[in-house]
């Protein structure tokens, strides 16, 4: 195992006073329970938004708290989902008054544990509400999962719920659009390489040189099957279909289209895919009006990319489009 | 050779036809000679800036090209120069009326080509200053370069020569602001892997599992020394001391401290790098007032990273958080 680490143990604790120190003035990070706020928490009169998971797909969480987007986020170990103590203590620390959302990407541990803290938090009086992310299309249950996994579209999600909340709407009006956003969104990703979790020490799969895996879930669970290698325009081919197909999406649609690093892919095999699948979108007939490139929710140095199309109407690109200010997202502010 | 892409002689030009798809409002991509240039070039009354050099480090250049920042950028083969053509091409395209700076990392190939190129388009009345950019302490002479090499300072150097441009200033005030940058600027890189071109379709060089390449260039060229894999704060004292006698910086300096990942290696490393460095500054007096981490000049999907302090003055800082919005640097607006 080569990192750039030093205890494994200590790799998430570390990461976060490393994020502490480098972004004083955007977030205040809590060691214990771990979690991490917009330094200007709470937002009185503003509904909270609160997402997490195991840590190793950053910059998802950590990386979208901030102005317009997420109030806080909460770092589980590598891989791990966080307990219910440092999602309740985010909550508390959130709550200005008009309710937290939980934003929580379709895992059983992520889904036990945000409920559980959800529970936790309404016997302290803070009103809670939940959208469960599950935009992959690769497989319908899964290694940790019941039903399907909540992959990349969660940043589009809490991007976009994030502007709601910001613009001033109430949380049943928050997370009635976090849902419309997920009903929406369709993912699928590829793998050409295994990420190896620290405490683990080996790869988390093993797979052959010429081996590539179609629908691979962001902790290198399995997907729907495992092909040789391709040129890329028929990978992307073979995951850009099965999203489009399964909305489905239509022409004369409008689409956000995102392509997603998993953390060790070149940025420039990442605008490689994005010109298939655009190209694709564009024969169907389907408008790619805004985009997004580059490493947003990763697999630690796992080589491999996914594509997320979203369903975009007018009030999900002004929200899209509104005032951003975070470590990985940062616009119009 | 594992990686996202459709045949190798084609890497450079369909990745730029992904930039000009993915960001069709920002940059302009020309096909041949190649280039990327603001969607708004030419802009009248300021003086344009133009850098390029090899691909395989995106998002460098081509992901500075926009308002405050570069109004070209020139990408050559990976891991190549481009030749005078193309930065003809793109100088002509962004000339003002106020003359072009030209921001060149110190390779041989890079600097002889963009003075060839600086003839060519003096010949058709076109004034073109240079910057040539050395901010590597880790060898004074090495593969591809007389002198120091220039590596991940360039960013700051763009983004802070950029602002100068935008706020209005003439040719000889945004070279000498680029000077000055450079002349504070200091660098310094680790390799844990090596990278692979896709033309060679095999590992820029041979590294152990168990060794670390100390002073690594941003094409793999060889450092200072090779030694074991070690915890991650030896490894960041090994290259931070040498950055911080060098210049030298001094307690009671301000900085900014910027910590690169060079392709492959994950977020949550690079914050634990990030803590370090800051660790180490701290205890020296020296002031961390500005920050930046996160892959902006990477050498494919190799694994490791660098580290780059600059020292800050008011002026520096203003430049510095002035708007700025490119695909991979976006703020203020």
């Amino acid at each position: 195992m080569k990192k750039l680490i030093n205890d494994p143990k200590n790799v998430v604790a570390e990461a976060l006073e490393g994020v502490a120190l480098a972004h004083p003035g955007l977030v205040t990070v809590v060691a214990d329970p771990a979690h991490i706020v917009r330094a200007d928490a709470p937002v009185q009169g503003k509904v909270g938004l609160v997402s997490g998971g195991g840590s190793g797909h950053e910059p998802l969480h950590g990386g979208f708290v901030g102005y317009g987007m997420l109030d806080a986020a909460v770092p589980g170990p590598v891989f791990t989902s966080p307990t219910p103590d440092p999602i309740v203590a985010a909550t508390k620390a959130v709550d200005g008054g008009k309710g937290v959302l939980h934003i929580v990407k379709n895992y059983t541990g992520d889904v036990l544990n945000f409920e559980t803290a959800a529970d936790l938090a309404l016997a302290e009086g803070i009103e809670v509400r939940a959208v469960v992310v599950d935009d992959d299309v690769a497989v319908k249950d899964s290694l940790y999962t019941a039903g399907r996994r909540g992959v990349a579209g969660t940043v589009l999600i809490e991007k976009i719920a994030g502007a709601a909340a910001q613009r001033g709407d109430d949380l049943d009006a928050v997370a009635a659009i976090a849902e419309k956003v997920n009903g929406q969104v369709r993912s699928m990703g590829v793998a050409l390489t295994a990420p190896t979790v620290p405490h683990a020490g080996e790869p988390s799969f093993s797979i052959g040189d010429d081996e590539i895996e179609i629908g691979i879930g962001i902790h290198g669970e399995p997907g729907r099957e495992r092909v040789g290698l391709e040129p890329a325009d028929q990978i992307v081919d073979r995951i850009l279909h099965p999203i489009l197909e399964d909305l489905p999406f239509a022409s004369g649609d409008k689409v956000l289209l995102f392509v997603n690093g998993m953390g060790g892919t070149p940025l420039v095999e990442l605008y490689i895919a994005f010109r298939r699948a655009a190209h694709v979108l564009a024969e169907q007939g389907i408008e790619v009006s805004r985009t997004l490139v580059g490493n947003y929710v990763t697999s630690l140095e796992m080589q491999g990319f996914s594509i997320t199309v979203l369903k975009l109407d007018d009030e999900l690109t002004e929200l899209w489009d509104g005032p951003v200010q975070t470590a990985a997202l940062r616009w119009g502010r």
